[in-house]
């Protein structure tokens, strides 16, 4: 026997959307359904409108993969950055982060992932083509390497400095360290290995 | 210096509106809304359709207080359910699990919430003239209060019973125990307690 259909077909649907995005699971899909019903002019109808437009005008940059309204993006297009370095990112979301820390004023190109023989995630699989040809352009003249520092992310890092070779560029990465604010006896070894090794004069 | 605006305005409200949602902060909408965008056809634009038609069709039952695509809901009108019993729950979402379960084949009431002198919600806040009203029918012989065993619940419970003491009902309400796949050890002395004193027979 079929389970029950509990609430209208409409909302059924509507959970089971909501319950394929990360951090919602079935049962906080039906708590966020609920939430967008009972509170229909303040949540449900702004959301709907946003997410309407969302379909509408959200495009993936063709220049450097980030996502934006227009294309190429704000940041591909904005003259105020520094458009010699091209800080590379796995994931639009660390782009995000980058750019909430105003940690760099440059231009960023987004990998779409990492290498990863377990995933059978090859270099073809990332956008990888498109940061050479980048690089291969005069103005450029640094690539920052800002992958996780992860194995993964890593392994990756070494592919692309490879590749970076005949761009004319100087290729950096990521300073590993403690975090600010970070409690030394909380930290792996290998962080603090690190921190030592790279140590800076006071 | 207001933050850098990080990804355009479209993708910047879809977040903020996102974050309203239970079980989701500003960190876990950001990563939402990256994922409807990397996944344009197989979800955002499904979820922006799905969003839209419930805007258009979900009311709330003007007998019932339950969520449905109709006024009087599905159940109200469900010919094959026991019209002679009302369940009444706190919330649409208790309503769901009920018919989850498949727990009872009656109508419901939901009351919206539960008297608490703390968040200042009085009688006047929740469904309860519309409940007393339809336990006065005759045809209606019992009412379950199926509010939840909190101290709200059980308030909440005592003022419907005196409420309904007119109405030529039988009032019951939940059983007190042991959660079936419960184990005794996990569970608090008052479940314990209950779970004796309302012993049945093998
Ligand atoms: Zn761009
Ligand atoms: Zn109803």
């Amino acid at each position: 026997m079929a389970p029950r259909a509990v609430a209208g077909p409409e909302i059924e649907r509507l959970i089971q959307l909501l319950a394929k995005l990360p951090g919602l699971g079935p049962r906080s899909a039906r708590r966020a359904a609920l939430a967008l019903v009972k509170r229909r002019e303040q949540l449900m109808e702004p959301l709907s409108a946003a997410l309407a437009r969302a379909v509408e005008t959200v495009r993936v940059c063709s220049e450097c993969g980030n996502v934006d309204s227009c294309d190429p993006c704000t940041i591909c297009t904005d003259s105020k950055r520094d458009a010699s370095v091209i800080v590379v990112v796995e994931d639009v979301s660390d782009l995000w982060a980058l750019e909430r820390a105003e940690a760099v004023n440059a231009r960023y190109h987004v990998l779409g992932g990492t290498l990863s023989a377990l995933d059978g995630i090859g270099p073809e699989e990332l956008n990888i083509d498109g940061l050479v040809r980048r690089a291969c352009d005069p103005l450029v003249t640094e690539v920052i390497i800002a992958v996780n520092a992860t194995v993964e992310g890593q392994t990756t890092a070494h592919y692309l400095t490879d590749q970076l070779r005949d761009a004319g560029v100087a290729v950096s990465r990521l300073a590993h360290g403690v975090p600010v604010g970070g409690e030394l006896d909380y930290l792996d070894e290998g962080t603090l290995s690190a921190a030592i090794r790279q140590r800076r004069p006071f």
